[in-house]
């Protein structure tokens, strides 16, 4: 994907990323139990966090660097971020209402030795920057964990800001 | 417990929910060293990691789907949402100043192969429901870690708002 | 180094702190990728995770409680927070500018049985409060992971509030 223009709008470039991952964002996208996906305070919204999950199928599991490849783990996270923009979309009705990526959290489900977790979260900041442009530039901490829902391979929260 | 009703206070609630468990959440909730269990900035409250302690013993310890089973985990989940109720019962004086709880970490120590680390979290997730209503939904992210402090079998944070 | 006093900025405790622990924290902080290392929402400002690299170089590398030991895993929380006051030092100018750290958090690659996550996160609480005084007192929340990026022992990220 070429870099975000202020010619095209993000919800564009949202449906372009998504066919170019190949999955659909539609319908449902609801949590179970007595939590919720998406909490707004004034103009910060806060988003659960997300597991590579299209419809109701978490798409990629499995251990990073043993079980699944960087490149495999790049989609995982690509996937938990068009998620997340889902989810702000739904709430702002458009993403060109969203004014900035505030942070970012990756969680890999990581094999003991493998140390790439920064480039697995590579695979959302270049979505999001992809998608949002100078608004999705974000600050960010990847870490790699031991298990994950779902036995899910990556899982991404964020906080956002939206336009007054 | 019966979901939150406005005819009965959040403290009240709060105090029947630690009945429920059987602990005190009375006393020193204090935390050592050079930092502090509860900073507010505006109306917004951040809450430090809270393991399953009462008292001074953390009361459930080791790898959930080893050593501790998914039921014991959820109380765990269940006293570290208790000691961050309380924590804002003590800086606001009543729970039912808490406008809304914005968003919850719940991480688990978890055995290589246990995958229910929502599950887990919706131990914290229902108790939070409980004593504050619809002021207790929050967006959360659940992960399952390698060790946790002395041990604990979880520990969780939270960001909370008050009410003006 | 003694408890931060009004007579001395804050700035220079920071170059104090440098000193004692034998690095030069100028230079280049850049991050790669889409992200960055600081966001800055109103007084709020967020820094991305911080391994505890210095130059080029991850002067704190493999699994505490195993092939690191506690205190040299305090020395690299000490170099993770030193990189994050000087992110928030090369934003305001001055870290007689921060208002309060609101929330740290301290990821330790740890050994499976090794609990001793808030004893290395006292490292960086202590060099917080030594440079910060009263501003440095934060929440915290510290947990033992599974890997880190470039085999990193610690890493940490904080929220901060900016003087108006």
């Amino acid at each position: 994907m070429p870099p975000a223009s202020s010619h095209i709008s993000a919800d564009t470039r949202f449906q372009e990323a998504a066919a170019s991952l190949g999955y659909s964002f539609e319908g449902e996208l609801k949590v179970g139990g007595n939590y919720v996906p998406l909490v707004r305070d004034g103009a910060t919204l806060y988003i659960s966090g997300q597991v590579p999950r299209v419809g109701s199928t978490v798409v990629v599991t499995g251990r990073v660097g043993s079980e699944i490849s960087l490149a495999q783990a790049q989609v995982a996270a690509k996937v938990c971020a068009m998620r997340a923009l889902a989810l702000l979309q739904r709430e702002l009705g458009s993403l060109d209402s969203v004014r900035q990526i505030l942070r970012v959290t990756v969680y890999t489900q990581s094999a003991a030795e493998f140390t790439q977790q920064s480039e697995v979260a590579d695979g959302a900041s270049e979505l999001l920057h992809s998608v949002l442009g100078e608004a999705g530039k974000h600050t960010r901490t990847s870490v790699g964990v031991y298990q994950l829902p779902k036995n899910a391979s990556v899982e991404l929260d964020l906080v956002a800001s939206a336009k007054a």
